[in-house]
C-alpha cells in the first residue's frame, strides 16, 4: 500500500516526539508499506516566527512571510529524515518545490495548482521514505508560497490525490473525531466512519484535527483520510465518501458553536433585492453571516434573521442601521449559541428533526432559529442552554450506545 | 556605486540588532548607492540546528542538513528585508536559489561554481535593496547546498564578484584587522590597507573576520574588501590587492599560533623519495602538516623538521615510528608555538629577517625551526615565549606607529 502521513505541529513539538514519530513511519514500514511523510513545524516555531516579523511591521510583505515561515517545516523534514536514516531506513527529506507542489501566486494563501509527482515517485521507486515539508509550494515564478493555516494537512492530502495513495492518514493529539466535544458530553463516543459531507458540517468538533479546505480537497480528490493520534495507537476515524454503513446511522454528532450572535429584522419591505442589498453591505465589511433564514411574507412584509460571529455584532449593527428605512425593527441578542444535529442519515430519514425539537421542548430550551439542510439540523438558542441542549440530543439520538 | 554588504551571525543576532542593521542598509542608500546584502543566520541558530541533527545522528546526512542548515538564512533575509519595507524601502528578500548561487555537488562544504546574477540586476534595476540569504546555493540536480563555515562571506564575495560591485563589506563584531592579538599586544594597531596574500598570511589575526577561503576567491576576482564593525562606524581595514602604499610598509603584522608540536628527525637517509612517503602517510592519517624544513644533507643524511596540530602530536609519532629503520634520532615538543611576521615590504626589502632574529637573541628566545616565504618570516619558539616574541617584534617594526 502507498501511504500518506502526516504529523502536525504537536506530533513534532519536540526532538523526542520526532523520534517517536520516526518510530511510528518505522513500523509503517515494516508492515510493508510505501509511504510519503508530510510534516508541520514544530509546535509553536511558526508562531515564533510570525512575532519575529511583528517586531518590525504589523503587516509584513507577504512575498517575505512566505520565506519565513516556510523554514519552520523544512526544519522539521529534514530531522526526520535524519532520525529514520539513523534507525537504518532509506528516507529523503523534500522541500515544498523538490516535493512538484506548484500553487497560484496567492503568498501566504496559496492554492495548490497541481502536484508532479514525478521527483517523489521515482524516490518511492527506488525504496525510499519520503519525507516533505508541508504547508509549502512554489508559484509559477518559482516563489516560495504558503498555503496557510491548517496547509500541511492540504500538503498531505493533495500528494495524497495525486498519488493515488491508499490512504491518507492525519496524525495530531487527538485520537479521532468524536460524537460530540467530550468536555461539554464525557459520553461522547469516537466515531469509526465519517463522511466528508458530515466532517464539513461538523467543523467544530473536527476543528482541532482537520480544516474545512483539507476535508473539502479530500471530497473532491476521493481521497480516504484517517484521523489518528500520534500518541495513541487507536484506529481512528475515516473519513471519507458516504457509504451504505454511514447511512443506517441517523446521527453522527452535535456540534455547539457558541460564538453566534442573533440579528432579527421585523417587517422588511419585501421587494426584490432587499436582502441581498444588505447581506452584501455586511460583506463588504467582513462581517462573516452564518445561519440566515427568512419567513414567508404576510402583507407585503418579511421577516429576516440572521447570525453573526459575536465579535461581529456591533459592525452589522452599523450596516443594518442605515437601512433603518426598509425594516419596521431590529432585535439583536449576543447571548446565543448554535447547537447542529448532522447525520447523511437523515437524507433517507424522516422524524429526525421532530425529534429534537420534542427533546428540546422536553427541556423547557426555547429555540429562537431553525435551519436545516439535507445532513443537518441547526437551532439557535440562549447561549446558557447551549451545552445542555448538546447532553439532550446527544442522548436522544443514542450517540453514546 | 553598487555594494555588496555581509552581516554576520553577531550582527543579526536579535530582533534589535536586525533593526540596527536595517538603520545601516538604509543610510548606504541615503548616500545613493545601490545594495545587494547577504546575511548569515542569527548568531546561535546554526548551531543549534546542528544540535538538533546530532541528537538523532552523530554523522546526519550531509544532503538533509543542508536543507536543515539553508533555513537560519533565510530566517534572517526575510526578517531583514521587512523591516527595510516597514522604513519605506523597497527591499526584497531572496534565498541562494533565488539569488543564482550554483555550486558543486558537495553537501555541507559546496563551492560556488557560478552565479547566474540575472534575477539580481533585475531587482536592482528596479531599484530595490537586494537581500540575499547567505551561506546557501542549489548544485546542478537543483538541491540545497552550504557553502560550509563562513559560507556568507563566501556568497557576498562571489556575488560582489559577479555583479562587478565596487566594494564588498564585510561586517562582524570587530572592526578591523590589526597589526597583531590586542589581547597579547595592547598597543596593536588597526589596519587601514592589508593585501590579500598579507591577510592569508595573517588568517590567525583575521579569523574572527574572513576565512581565507574567501580572500582566497576575492583575490581571484579582484574584489576589494572593507571588514567592518557593525557596532561602530569605524572606516574598518581594506583588503585588496597589494600597491605601493602597502609596499612601502615593511611588516604589517605579528601573528602567534599556539596550537603547534615540532617533530625533528636526525640523520634521516638521503635516499628519493623519502620525504614524500612520510608526508603522504601522514596525509593519509589526516595529519595537517604545516611548516616543513630540510637541512642540507651531510654524508649522506639530511635533517627533516616539521610542524603539526597539538592534538595530531600522537598520531605522528605512531606514523614516524612505521619509519624508524630509515632515521637516527627522533625528537618531539609539543609545547611549541609559531610566531610569524608578514609584510609585503620584504619582498624588496632585505634585513628584516636579521632584524628579527637579533630582536630574539636580545631577548634570549631560543628560535627552534626557522621558514621564510617572500612575504613572510615564521619562527617555531619555545610556546612559553611566544606573547613575549610578539610584543618584541612588534615594537622592533614599530607597528604601534
Amino acid at each position: 500500500m502507498l501511504i500518506v502521513q502526516k504529523y502536525g505541529g504537536t506530533s513534532v513539538g519536540s526532538l523526542e516526539r520526532i523520534e517517536n514519530v520516526a518510530k511510528r513511519v518505522a513500523k509503517a514500514r515494516e508492515e510493508g508499506n510505501d509511504l510519503v511523510v508530510v510534516v508541520s513545524a514544530m509546535s509553536g516555531e511558526t508562531n515564533k516566527l510570525i512575532d519575529y516579523a511583528h517586531h518590525f511591521s504589523k503587516t509584513p510583505s507577504k512575498r517575505e512571510m512566505d520565506i519565513l515561515l516556510s523554514s519552520g517545516e523544512r526544519v522539521t523534514a529534514s530531522l526526520l529524515a535524519i532520525a529514520l536514516q539513523e534507525m537504518g531506513y532509506d528516507a529523503i527529506a523534500m522541500t515544498g518545490r523538490q516535493a512538484g507542489i506548484k500553487t497560484d501566486g496567492t503568498h501566504t494563501y496559496a492554492r495548490i495548482e497541481s502536484i508532479d509527482t514525478s521527483a517523489i515517485e521515482e524516490r518511492i521507486k527506488e525504496g525510499k521514505i519520503v519525507i516533505v515539508a508541508g504547508f509549502q509550494g512554489i508559484n509559477e515564478k518559482g516563489e516560495v508560497t504558503t498555503l496557510g493555516r491548517g496547509g500541511s494537512d492540504l500538503s498531505a492530502v493533495a500528494l495524497a490525490g495525486a498519488l493515488h495513495a491508499d490512504a491518507c492518514e492525519i496524525y495530531s493529539d487527538v485520537d479521532g473525531i468524536y460524537t460530540t466535544d467530550p468536555r461539554i458530553e464525557p459520553k461522547a463516543k469516537k466515531l469509526d466512519y465519517i463522511s466528508y459531507d458530515e466532517m464539513l458540517e461538523l467543523s467544530s468538533l473536527g476543528a482541532k484535527v482537520l480544516q474545512n479546505r483539507s476535508v473539502e480537497l479530500a471530497k473532491k480528490m476521493g481521497v480516504k483520510i484517517i484521523a489518528k493520534s500520534s500518541f495513541s495507537d487507536g484506529p481512528g476515524t475515516i473519513i471519507a465518501e458516504e457509504n451504505e454503513a454511514m447511512e443506517a446511522v441517523l446521527v453522527s454528532g452535535i456540534a455547539l458553536d457558541k460564538n453566534q450572535a442573533r440579528v432579527s429584522l421585523r417587517d422588511v419591505e419585501d421587494r426584490p433585492g432587499i436582502a441581498a442589498e444588505i447581506f452584501n453591505r455586511l460583506a463588504d465589511e467582513q462581517i462573516n453571516v452564518d445561519m440566515i433564514i427568512q419567513n414567508a411574507s404576510k402583507e407585503g412584509k418579511t421577516n429576516l434573521g440572521f447570525t453573526v460571529p459575536q465579535s461581529e455584532l456591533e459592525a452589522a449593527k452599523k450596516v443594518i442601521g442605515s437601512f433603518e428605512k426598509d425594516f419596521g425593527e431590529a432585535d439583536y441578542d449576543e447571548n446565543v449559541c448554535k447547537v447542529s444535529i448532522v447525520g447523511v442519515g437523515m437524507k433517507s430519514h424522516s422524524g429526525i428533526a421532530a425529534k429534537a425539537f420534542s427533546a428540546m421542548a422536553e427541556n423547557n430550551i426555547n429555540i429562537e432559529m431553525i435551519s436545516t439542510s439535507e445532513i443537518k439540523i441547526s437551532m439557535i438558542v440562549d447561549e446558557k442552554y447551549g451545552e445542555l441542549a448538546v447532553r439532550v440530543l446527544h442522548e436522544t439520538y443514542e450517540l453514546d450506545k
